[in-house]
């Protein structure tokens, strides 16, 4: 980890008013030779202690940093005798004296390592068992462990910085959003179940037996009626939870920076966006933003990326030859194209030569791991002369307009695959990031932003056979497109847009419906039934027909945002208290048992278990 | 409501950026002299619209405010046409000049009323019915329908300035803390039930059946782990829980403050807030408060005011003078003494004129409806002489150190009662309440504060038959009398303490206990099985064994503060989504019925009632 990013919550730590009282009066990690002959009180943690007989030596740590004291039995007696008892992470408070350390003992990596503080006085605060591992940033500790004695992880410094810079991230984005005029609300958090809530947390009424709250997957509802309302610039740092299984990067209950404007359209948003983020990557990281970021149309980056969430910081893009392969001899190719699949690849400038046999039998493992047939390498020799396992089955005119398409030039590695469009697109933007890992084409300390937009509106979902919104039911469809809602649903398109940081969906938004029939059109074309509408959404579509204004928004995922910031790579990174893939907390051990009184009052049971 | 607390928010309305587009490139409110005969583009909702035949008036509203709109059939034959369709609440676009009113028709109650917009073109982008009330601040509106058509309530002008306040008072704090170096921290909302959770909201676990999460009452245990972990300032603006009864002023969920700090002690809480308070008076409210606020002991507040959160806006202290009384003849005094009770009053400086007989009886009625035996008068004449039923009972003697402990002079009125200890107090303090509001002796637009300290540790539960906490089982006793804690536990005071702003708590908070076997000590007072103490608290009493500093906090009902510096009465008047008494919200319905697949998923049930 760069300590760059943490040089502003190391001068917040060091600028922090030390708020003189009878355990301190200066901060450890501010002392200096400027202090040299003062009297200081400071508290803290015992880092570590050398015992030298008439002389004990110990780090003290606070949250600025250490320094080093001196217990020497010439000075005090008392303290010295005292200082024995010392251990890691003792509580303690020192009086005493600042002196230079002689030069031999000057210890230069640390920021007080000039001088040190002779102990005239000694209060020990209290004790502490030996920890389960080292207090200090850069050791290899099993998770687990960190998780479940979290106050001990917690006193590592880099974590400190790490919440400072979170704090950080949150500030700017209320300084510039307040500055605009956003009026930051609160939403319930005790809200109401919905038919897409099929992975909404519920918590039992005691009040209404038999009736459930819902904990929000989103504030969606809230936010809409808050425009409706005429607040016209709304924000929130929301909580919002999700109760499905628990990927690697995901948590139950996570941070949104929920964000929703009226008289607005997809540009306006997009405008915004773009201001804020350059704002806070001034602020928060020193970086200057290049704005308008760039935009690309779904379609597009799914062409090019085979994901609607590439990772610019590199190429690698994907190029599709179907058409130049049309009437191919090679039967792979032949069937796959019959079938209405299509040839895609990538072209790995460069690469020949550090592609050896192996690594391409490697990469070809990797890519049947991911579910395709296989992959095909072409090597661009020089001369133009190509070496490939399929080269003999390629007319020459095939070949020749293959490597012009991908503007093949000597050296070059051509990666190949051959499959239906969604799985061939999927599997080679899988790929394309493996290839990227494996060659460090990811430059450190770079971000790349990107907006996704024009999304179908709809999906169609095979299993069930019915419709599905791509984002969710109050997207609004673009103008162009809307045409088809009765004829063609899948040819739709909305208003819905995603920004990209890095390969990672950091916000998602829409310009959401604001007419009453339009969204009743929407819902029954998902298939919902005209009582389930009523009953779930009666009082949005009733709120839509007293002057809804036009009106859309975005949310971030705001851990998402701080990882991809701090280039972590999991958001329990950035979490003070994180749940296990198995939605436990280590430390607390919640979920846990309740009493049966409490599911009493509650008027529900638990169902036992058949077996 | 003194427009005076809302002049920042209408600053920060009229000076939000506008983000010129397609819809609009100046806000309604910001309209003046100064802008005649520019071409400019408005949006937002219909006031109200005037059709004198060729010419139709509307006043346009945004949330800056409001402007008047012309369509005139001689400049825009078109706009003029459309207009006609236009009703209160339509959202609509205009372009047009503005231009100076005449004269007479200035409307001088307007910000903008020496100006008009002549519409060049109109477009209607959404209608509205009728609404169910008027959009404006001065109304009375039965509350049911405000909460239902909350969209609509929101429009009132007076509303979006509440929640712009609101907003406010959370920035003041921010900056205030971060200033000093605190750090936010976000504690789960998905986190543990302990004990003590009577009250908690319960959340089923999918992942683990049988298992439940709690919704936090507060982040009690996570900030410790925080002040364990060497964070040494936090802070957060949290969601807490409680599911009780709801009384007319409580909500099941509501936001806290919450602060704590290591290395420090009471003092150093004390001066803290008062300096936060201050920084916050200042800023949101233009007053100068003055530090450090007043400071009294629980049993002096008791004594004084019968409650432990006295509103110091007036005299009205009571004095006890069971003493004086102590070989009285009268009966009904000589029986309460006897019992150990007391007889305690009120002097009512200067109201023996404005309290005729019957007023008299009223403020006996309310007293045995708050049961009371009754209370007894003494009104002072001219000379000395007194006037009262019980005055033939009281001897000379007794009746001249009764007014002189009472500091009676002509004119006065004294409220006397007799009852045990506790009960006297409670219903005095209620009387003083009463008599304060009868006598319009509360100024408006005051604020007095107050700490309230050294509370008792434990209470005895009579019910039960054992002690509780007086507040929670992680406040310290204080130095002097923790010696008590094995021989007297009701002897022992604690550091807990108590904020007090215009006879409302405020905020709370204590130093806590940092060391295991004090904190096993008190839950063993508390008749916690050891069993029972490992599995709700082992993970908090192991942190304590690793080096817990010193540490303290307070955590302040946040919409309860806002609404007492707004002075309003209840706190859902500073909530957007407020539930009922009865925990329900009346815009969405919340909590509702859920699936029985959604319950199967969570392995429960809902018990059918047996009738």
């Amino acid at each position: 980890m760069s300590d760059e990013k943490f040089k502003i919550s190391q001068k917040i730590l060091h600028n922090s008013p030390v708020r003189k009282n009878r355990y301190r009066d200066y901060w450890c990690g501010n002392i200096s030779k400027k202090n040299i002959g003062n009297k200081i009180k400071l508290s803290g943690w015992v880092q570590k202690r050398r015992d030298l007989g008439n002389i004990i030596f110990i780090d003290l740590r606070d949250r600025t940093g250490m320094v080093q004291v001196v217990f020497d039995s010439d000075i005090s007696k008392e303290s010295h005798r005292l200082s024995k008892k010392l251990r890691s992470e003792y509580v303690i408070t020192v009086e005493g004296k600042i002196r230079q350390r002689p030069d031999e003992s000057v210890n230069y990596e640390l920021r007080t390592g000039e001088v040190e503080v002779i102990s005239e006085k000694l209060e020990i605060l209290n004790e502490s068992k030996t920890p389960p591992f080292l207090i200090k940033d850069d050791i290899e500790i099993d998770e687990k462990l960190r998780f479940k004695y979290r106050y001990l992880d917690f006193r590592r410094p880099i974590i400190l910085k790490t919440f400072i810079f979170r704090d950080q991230i949150i500030k700017a984005v209320r300084e510039f959003l307040m500055g605009q005029g956003f009026v930051e609300v609160e939403t319930p958090i005790l809200a109401k179940s919905t038919p897409e809530g099929a992975r909404d947390y519920l918590v039992p009424s005691r009040v209404h037996k038999g009736s459930f709250y819902a904990l929000p997957q989103s504030p969606q509802l809230f936010k809409q009626i808050l425009m409706i309302s005429g607040f016209e610039r709304y924000f929130q740092i929301a909580k919002v939870f999700r109760d499905e299984d628990v990927r690697a990067n995901r948590q139950p209950e996570h941070t949104q920076i929920d964000i929703e404007m009226s008289f607005v359209d997809v540009e306006d948003i997009f405008k915004l966006n773009e201001e804020m983020l350059k704002y806070l990557f001034e602020k928060c990281l020193g970086i200057e933003l290049k704005t308008p970021f760039e935009r690309k149309k779904y379609s597009k980056v799914i062409d090019m990326y085979g994901t609607d969430k590439p990772d610019l910081r590199f190429g690698l893009h994907i190029v599709d030859v179907t058409e130049e392969l049309y009437s191919t001899d090679f039967q792979i190719f032949r069937k796959v194209i019959k079938k209405k699949g299509k040839v895609i690849g990538i072209n790995v400038r460069g690469a020949a030569k550090k592609f050896t046999r192996k690594k391409l039998d490697e990469l070809s493992e990797v890519a049947k791991n991911l579910g395709a047939m296989g992959i095909f390498w072409i090597i661009i020799k020089e001369l133009g002369e190509i070496q490939s396992p399929i080269v003999k089955y390629l007319k020459d005119v095939e070949k020749n307009t293959i490597l012009n398409k991908f503007e093949a030039k000597a050296g070059d590695l051509l990666i190949l695959m051959a499959d239906s469009s969604d799985k061939a697109s999927t599997i080679l933007g899988q790929i394309r990031l493996y290839l990227a890992d494996k060659l460090s084409l990811i430059p450190k300390n770079t971000y790349k932003i990107l907006w996704v937009y024009d999304f179908p509106l709809f999906e169609w979902e095979e299993e069930k056979n019915r419709y599905q919104p791509m984002h969710h039911p109050f997207t609004s469809p673009n103008e162009e497109t809307i045409k088809f809602l009765k004829t063609n649903p899948l040819k739709v398109r909305s208003k819905h847009y995603d920004l990209v940081l890095n390969g990672s969906e950091i916000a998602g938004g829409s310009i959401r419906i604001n007419n009453s029939n339009l969204q009743k059109e929407v819902f029954r074309i998902l298939g919902h039934e005209q009582k389930e509408i009523e009953d779930n959404f009666g009082f949005l579509l009733k709120a839509f027909e007293y002057g809804a204004p036009p009106h859309g928004g975005i949310a971030y995922g705001f851990d998402r945002l701080v990882t991809e910031l701090l280039q972590k790579k999991y958001i329990r990174d950035v979490i003070a208290f994180p749940k296990t893939q198995k939605a436990t907390c280590l430390l607390t051990g919640a979920p846990d048992e309740v009493t049966k009184e409490q599911l009493e009052e509650l008027n529900i049971k638990i169902i036992k278990n058949k077996n």
